[in-house]
């Protein structure tokens, strides 16, 4: 049985309202997990927001992985037999602030991805990961982890699918652009998209809504398959969805394109040099 | 003057009928040139066709550099100061076959890029190339090339950009797969606007229409923006059509997104190890 549940809960979080925004969470795995969701996707940053005013806003927002939020997660994934994807803000050794986004499942806390790229102001609060994307052997399946300026570098979707992930959960704040022109789907949708494709892998990505501080987040949650199509969404720019798409994640595991290419085995990495640096 | 007039030929061309192959090509640059074209771009294999029944036929097609094809469309480039790219079917030393894209401007050939990636059959004709693509400085702007399948490779678009690519133009033969979902675009059409927006530059992707020995072409050539939205195309999935879009390729020496960020210099490349081969 590889065909899962996989659910996005495109959820409004409001900054520095931890209790409110943990409630919000747990309502929407408990309604995703009702509706026969195995995988439960959450946005970035859920307990605490994301436009703070500074640093200082961020660290008193900011709870270590055995906190709350976590917790309240990993109680959830138990009890409903669930593996939980969600971005918090946390407070990590040394107090040093990392944008992260954790997997749980009956086992508890399986990962903790630190995101690598950050976006705009996150770098006044955050230090930035240093590890490449986990992929996680769960009941549902292998799952990787980004968070949502991360799936803007081909580079680093690459490493989960070599790893073997397929399906990529990734916690997003996508603030909203100029609008793309009539007809056409935000461009953080279409790189989803493609990623998916040019990996045969699974994508879901989970973004909030509505206003903060005068930053308008755009929605638009998407759950892609490995043939780069949306098996669900994108979802409403305005409003709160919770989005379900049946995932059979065995397609991903085969990444042949008709009777002799392969996404993965027709890379030639030996000429990829200047890509990535080395030594 | 950095706006210039790109177009895509997208004609149909027939295997092993060379003479009416070079005189379709010849007819579509001079269509482009007199439509106010500075750089035009064709198909993947014009002088040759795609379907071979076997090496012998693609052999007995091919040409050198200095052949009636590519002489012939250098001859137009210096009569109307055009930037000419397109596909041939080469016979390179020792009668190697090579799947090239060359650019011809008024001083002549200034790149041949043999394809690195290679499809399907392609295997048993071509050596695939081992260089990366050409980023040609030109009186229209910089001008990179590359070859259908090579588009399918994250790692691959994003040489030429980081070696300062405005244009990135792209003959192809896009065979027709299975029919996307209903509004759905091709999944190739996606990944160019994906490759596009992810390196802010633009992408020319040249295709042609109808059927050869049962291999029907998908047509939808597209001229892509730096945002990654369609600035000419999709076009027809049936029938030959010239593709016209005003670029200012200076957009692409831009790649800021936001105040704080940039497409190329917020990549992480000491991370990206097993993106590419070591040693």
């Amino acid at each position: 049985m590889s065909a899962v549940v996989v659910a996005c809960c495109q959820i409004a979080l409001r900054v520095a309202e931890v209790e409110a925004n943990r409630a919000c969470a747990v309502a929407a795995i408990e309604d995703a997990a009702a509706r026969g969701a195995r995988v439960v996707v959450l946005p970035e940053l859920v307990n605490s927001g994301y436009v703070f005013a500074d640093r200082d806003e961020a660290a008193a927002l900011a709870e270590p992985l055995d906190g709350p939020t976590v917790t309240a997660w990993a109680a959830l994934a138990r009890a409903h037999g669930l593996v939980v994807v969600g971005g918090v803000c946390e407070r990590a050794d040394g107090g040093t602030l990392r944008n992260t986004a954790v997997l749980v499942d009956r086992d508890g806390l399986r990962a903790a991805y630190r995101k690598a790229h950050l976006w705009d102001r996150e770098v006044l609060a955050f230090a930035p990961g240093a590890e490449p994307p986990p992929v996680v052997a769960t009941a549902a399946g292998r799952i990787g982890l980004v968070v949502c300026y991360d799936l803007e570098f081909p580079e680093w979707v690459r490493l989960p699918a070599l790893a073997g992930a397929e399906l990529l959960c990734a916690p997003v704040n996508w603030p909203r652009a100029a609008r793309p022109p009539e007809g056409e789907r935000p461009g953080e949708v279409v790189r989803v998209q493609a990623a998916a494709s040019s990996n045969r892998m699974w994508i879901a990505a989970c973004d909030r809504v509505r206003a903060e501080r005068g930053v308008s987040w755009l929605g638009a949650s998407v759950i892609v398959d490995p043939d780069g199509f949306p098996a669900a969404g994108p979802a409403s720019e305005d409003d709160e969805e919770l989005l379900l798409a049946t995932c059979d994640l065995a397609l991903a595991r085969d990444k042949a394109i008709g009777e002799r290419n392969d996404v993965l085995a027709d890379r030639r990495p030996e000429l990829y040099g200047s890509v990535a640096a080395h030594g």
